[in-house]
């Protein structure tokens, strides 16, 4: 049977939540990756280092003793120099939200004004810390990211230093951005390798594939694939994986999010395999973001075969993409 | 208080369904429009002269005696022309689908060849029976209307007598046929007078927001309000009412279509108000209609007035649009 060995997978981009969600999905992320860069979009945000420390508490009673290690995220503000101090030891970057633009973004920026940014940003360039981002504006949903450029220009070219990582990208403007600045990065999430909108409502309208931001057109997936299928050096996975209980998406009001955790390596074989680059994915999901964040995670090995995998209806009340349908990747081990 | 009236209004575009729903929906339309062009969507679709009958005598049955007119439509095959004069005196119009392209369409057309379809459309062209289209490919999501625009090209230019109405349009690009070729008309739903992509996907998800065509771009309301508001005279409205069972739309896979046959007159009042074109309504909901199909509605006269109506939460178990939102206009009497 045909297979494929992953080391230390890594995920640069995870919404575990908090609570009773935290304890069902956790453990799922834990069992094949090493490690994952977490979101810190509770609520109320993550917002201080007591909060970083409790939180990856929470996350380490939630999974079984040492078998992964979560790269914790502070919700960016216009934080000064000293509070950044006093908090780098215990975070890998820090994420910034447009106020309102995503689930519980609420305390986001909502100017990006340089000089107010400035002394946050050089001060995290300095003590090189990476800006993780959401880029979308408040525009039309199918025009949100590539309008959001114009803001990653102004945010590279003025901090050069600063690693600065384009988050779930989903557009070809974005993969465009990562050749015009040097300390550009992006994440892809599996799912942005897969769907388009027609995918999300082009036939009926599909709750559980429908994520912010939006999955784009054709042309977009392309240039999404062209980056992912060849590894590109400032490219790493995330899964942006994203747990809502199931009445939060089948109901009037969907929310936005797509939950891709115990599921996402078998895809990413599946795809790799469909373009005869299996050979990439490692530094995909793993070596690149080993470079780009100066990150060692432990050992773990994740071998997957070749044989149909039939997604679970649901895991503790969330249902996975795919729920029901068969994958032709199984995870068969992991050490 | 603010009042204004309608005078034979007409839904150029309107699904009945059939059976319980039939006779849900049916009483609600027949209320405030004085007709309705009827689709031929059922399940079989409605092909021979005995459909016809048929579904107008259950159709009159679902209604209060005289007080409405079911415009019938024969789904589109490539009749010959001794069937279609048997079948001319039973309806007002044909409707056109390219096979599988929303609700029940799967015995649609599947190929665009005009020589194959020159003895049906000559035949109606000579007969005056008009052709309705749901203009869409079966391509992206977003395109699939602005695509279709040289299959109406086409049948447009080959059949200058045929009057052809293009249902439900959406974009700009459609809009800018109306001008182009004097054999084209078009119907426009309430909705669409409303909504863009990002209602629907936006923030949320949806589902009561989601219909075939979908909202499209802001770019695309303004022309189509543009030519709404000035009561265009090659455009009527037409609601594509599309009513659902609420646990069709509210699940894994939602149907697409939105109930709108109850609230439609009082949004288009709330719409055309806004903008301070009252005045063109008529035409738009009736009198354009009338000159484009050459039809005598029976006299029935709405009142509505400018004070808060509140959306019921559901319509025998259809959820309409704007579900316990409140609109300012409602209907106050009808003769």
């Amino acid at each position: 049977m045909k297979s494929h060995t992953l080391l230390m997978p890594l995920d640069m981009h995870l919404h575990l939540r908090d609570a009773v969600m935290l304890e069902n999905v956790a453990p799922l992320s834990a069992y094949s990756f090493s490690g994952a860069i977490v979101m810190p979009n509770l609520v109320p945000p993550v917002e201080t280092a007591e909060d970083v420390i409790a939180y990856k508490a929470r996350i380490m009673a939630a999974v079984p003793n040492d078998s992964f290690e979560p790269y914790m995220t502070l919700f960016y503000k216009n934080y000064n120099k000293a509070f950044l101090e006093s908090v780098a030891d215990e975070i890998t970057a820090i994420k910034l939200y447009p106020a309102g633009i995503t689930t519980n973004s609420e305390g986001g920026i909502s100017s990006f004004d340089v000089e107010e940014m400035r002394p946050t940003l050089q001060a995290m360039s300095d003590m090189e810390i990476p800006l993780c981002v959401h880029g979308e504006t408040d525009g039309f949903v199918m025009d949100r990211e590539a309008e959001f450029m114009s803001i990653y220009e102004l945010l590279a070219s003025n901090f050069p230093k600063l690693k600065i990582i384009m988050e779930h990208i989903t557009t070809k403007e974005a993969v465009d951005m990562l050749d015009k600045f040097d300390n550009l990065y992006a994440t892809i999430t599996v799912h942005h390798l897969i769907l388009t909108l027609d995918d999300v409502v082009g036939g009926m309208m599909k709750p559980h594939l429908f994520c912010k931001p939006i999955a784009k057109r054709p042309e977009d997936l392309d240039a999404l694939l062209s980056v992912a299928l060849a590894a590109h050096p400032k490219v790493m996975f995330g899964s942006d994986s994203a747990p809502h209980p199931q009445h939060k998406k089948e109901s009037c009001g969907c929310a936005a999010g797509i939950f891709t955790a115990p599921i996402a390596l078998q895809l990413l074989c599946e795809i790799f395999e469909q373009f005869d680059k299996l050979d990439n994915l490692q530094a995909f999901v793993s070596d690149n973001a080993q470079s780009i964040y100066g990150i060692c995670p432990e050992f773990k090995e994740v071998t997957l075969e070749k044989r149909p995998f039939v997604v679970p209806e649901n895991y503790s009340g969330v249902v996975p993409m795919y729920a029901g349908e068969t994958l032709s990747w199984a995870i068969e081990n992991v050490d």
